[in-house]
């Protein structure tokens, strides 16, 4: 089975049973935004939590090991996004990368944000001007270090 | 006089005078994140700012003009960045992209972060297990608001 | 249910029963043009507008949660379309895109039009010359405001 | 002289010279939208046109000749433009696109908006939930019309 | 149906019954380049063409409503066809496309040749150094026109 | 020196001197379309040729030997160009492209219409509804013939 | 049928009956990389060739129309080959293109190797510091010939 | 200097001094082939060869460590050259790259031609339909070996 | 079948049965690199190790000419890869290929390091600071060999 | 100054006077890999550093401040490079890239060898069958992990 039939079972059935993202990540204890993205096809489930899954979404057990595996990640057929939800975040890089380049240099030295020793949370912060979204990424530096 | 020329202008500028983003910004009262992204091309400055740069940074009088045009924005010739500390801004929408759209919609309803009415911040976050790079993005949410 | 064999099943059941685009809009009192968008995949019905829609049409209720999710949006498979009725709006950003530009910052300053606070119409002009199509777009004017 | 080099030397005598778009379209009794276009290199001027221009910008008379040459067309050297203000109606094509199509082929029959009997404004409503910009397009309409 | 999946059931048809593409536009009675594009998926049939296309190649008469919906028009599946003999077409764009675009400008002004108000034919020519392919294509000059 | 640069003075000095592709190509007893492609480096000149062009034109006798060279051919930097005189003969080989192919195979057999053994003309055809832009190509038909 | 569908269908039967492309190419009397490539998709049969092939691979009798048509021709999905045995000939290109060019119209004039009279052998040479591939491709020369 | 420029000097020197290649390829006691290539930038030569060359063309002695140097390899600035001359030898790869791959795995096994441990002739055939530019590759096979 | 089909079955398989990369290359006598990437459909096996496989992993018995056959070789569909534990190494060339060409050829002379003539292990480096992953590259130097 | 235009001055410098990486990189204290890539223009070296290498190259003081900055990294222009000596370690990415990927899961879990904490040596291993390129990649293992 490919990941993609995979993650479109599990969509699918989220909304037949209309059964939230954040009511699965509570169902198995992880952080909703790692939770969401392990169900779309971009983290392992440990088997324990597949298991979870996939009574609560009434799936097949014979979709367990594919939940388990670690993914081909990847999410973007296309190299710039279309969805317009997804692309203002493309635009931040397009926008911003150099700059937030340059503060990271001048804050920690040369080196990057881990994107694999990382965390994202995505908040609602209530604005009488209009609600905002915040979107918080926290990745460890790392410097680059030749280490042989 | 292309906007990229004066970028780099900029750039040699502030090195070979040895200023910090942080005191470039402090000298325009404005934020860093803003303010790095305006010398580097992405956001008009006043007319005021323009002339602290330019007397802070020795440039011509004669760059003012093109300081304080709204530029045409977007920095990476490339579709997929291929600096490593900007690449892994654009590794998290290929991972993370459907996710935060999903929460976005879960939270808010359909509808967008404005990259527009935003701003980000890049924080440094003491830990014993490694100092941690937090980049913050904050942005109005948009809902999808068909007005006629 | 992929999406886009949802969208084929529309336009051949549309086709079929001969309906309109306008009826449909009708039927679900929204403008055509957010209608046609909605039924190609590209805005989320609510649930009494896809079960309208489901009737007239004559498709299967299974379908009626896929018409009320929010869609992963972007209807082009190639970054430059083909469809020579598509490809003429391309070509209007090729040649009009920078001239727009330049005067959404002469009218309001820096800041952009939304596609999100947005509407559209394409209406017929009577020319003797010809008749004209008319397409109106209006969005809201998000100027650049960075909000911490 | 290349084309682009003209046009930064037009951007750059406006900035100086503190002259609007909206004068220079006046001074030379054309629509706002097609004398800004033609400016940044998209439409011939005729020589009188072109006189003026030179001018009221303070250019070289050498140039003439480039400006009333018909120009090799199209602004955007990427395929998807990167600054958000063009971008925007890039996403309108992604989104609206085959929307606007079938309304097209609905309202008029097989055929398409011409982009070259073709004219465009931009204009500003006011609104108390914030101003709109409204971008008009109206083309002839041609049917596909097989004629040998 | 995909309109893609019709067309291959079209070929696959008319190579079974060797019919001719030249039988099948006389029996529509409609120029041979308009019907072959129009059966490969470029032009919608009326009804009654389609009546007639469908029962001289046997096809189910489901597929009557995909044969006269306008079609999504756009062949090559790549920028650059790969095909040897369409791909010469696209050579002569490359070589001689400018020189093209000049002596329509000296000749008609700044426009351009409608491939919509167009019409081609391939024809044979009898040379004793080798027969000759002919292809004349036809399309009406529009001037650019700024009509609001 | 490039040969793009060259195109360039060629392009200047004939609207300086406000000579026309038609009396350049007479000057030098060649078809029109040939001789515009040719100055806009897509053929050699004899040196004859390029003795003339030079006088016309009033270009340094430095450049002949670049004008004599056979040169690097293709003038499009983008596979899609973006003029839009251009594009529709792009558009052309996207909607036309595989009638065209199946037409040369069923009149000619397996094969192709040389770009090499190939001329084109551009001609205007009054018309009462429009005058028409014709452009023929013939170009010898080369069945395949694997000969070793 | 697709054709890519009928060439996985010939490689599976190959590979189950153990047949060589050589004896495939001795049983039509066509040499064996013309054969290859028919077989592979990008040449037709006659239908007699098409008889025997499908006899000897047990196909059924069905494809014979589809090996009988001219194909679309290309085999590579992408511009540039990922397989390292057909790399090599593109790395060929990039690195000795232009000399090959060059020596071409050193000893030919300007024009060109035809690629459709021509023909490709694949051949073993002996040598006791390892047996080399010897690729020969021999195509008629074709000058540029502007005939009307 | 960049590689491309001297690659210009060499081109105009040869074009002014009328000088074959073949004669430098003498000069310096090459083969043609590798000679060119090696002058377009390909290979690096010997000093004394590029000292030849130096003399030869009247050029400056200041290029000779650039001449001597292990070059950056590839000529084509797009993936798909446009050049009809080049291009033809991508289109054979289009055509008959599979079919090569397949008949180099039958005669020698799994493995490559070397494009490295190569060489390559470009010659004339005479022949009464026509000459034919044969162009013979050589490369030794390097067959799959997986040695630590 | 199409070999990413097989390649589907096999990783199926394989996390069904719970058998390691390591145990199946112990099973074929193979080192581990080399086996996932045979099984991963970039290199043909001999036919008992398809047999072996085959049993391992409960597979039919229909797939072993497809294992055993020389396949179309590359991995990734798009030209950067997505997956960040592969992209880190397409970063490793974008940031160190140049200094890796210079060191080859400061060392060896021009030349390259075979990628066909090749091995490459993976293995854990215990440390203290943070285990390491140890890729080990070996391959043939082949020196630039003009060889007719 | 643009660094690639100091890349090409150290480049050529570096001929000129005949000066090794390796001695370079010995002047220096640092490893030869790390070093040829900082003087290509993906490592800033530290001021003592580019003083050193400074003198060494005869290079003007001037460019020191470019030499200690964090350069934007990424070397290759295209997406696939076309020098064969850096393609062969695209190729193993083609090739090897899912089996590394596969082996690093299976050896330490979900996660990346670093490209950051990094090292790289390309050594030389005599072998009889001829000397190999030893290229060894050790990179810290990170794992997938979720810090908030």
């Amino acid at each position: 089975m490919k990941r993609e039939e995979l993650t479109e079972m599990i969509v699918d059935a989220k909304a037949r049973r209309e059964i939230s993202w954040e009511s699965l990540a509570q169902a198995i204890s992880r952080p909703p935004a790692w939770t969401v993205a392990a169900l779309l096809g971009q983290h392992p489930l440990s088997r324990p939590e597949a298991v979870t899954i996939v009574e609560l979404l009434g799936l097949d057990e014979a979709v367990i090991p594919t939940l388990t595996r670690v993914p081909m990640r990847g999410s973007s057929k296309d190299a710039v996004p279309t969805d317009p939800t997804i692309y203002r975040f493309y635009e931040v890089i397009q926008v911003y990368g150099p700059a937030i380049k340059e503060l990271i240099h001048e804050k920690f030295g040369d080196g990057i944000m881990s994107a694999i020793n990382f965390s994202l949370a995505v908040e609602e912060k209530k604005d009488p001007a209009g609600d905002r979204v915040v979107v918080t990424m926290s990745g460890k530096f790392l410097p680059y270090d030749w280490k042989e």
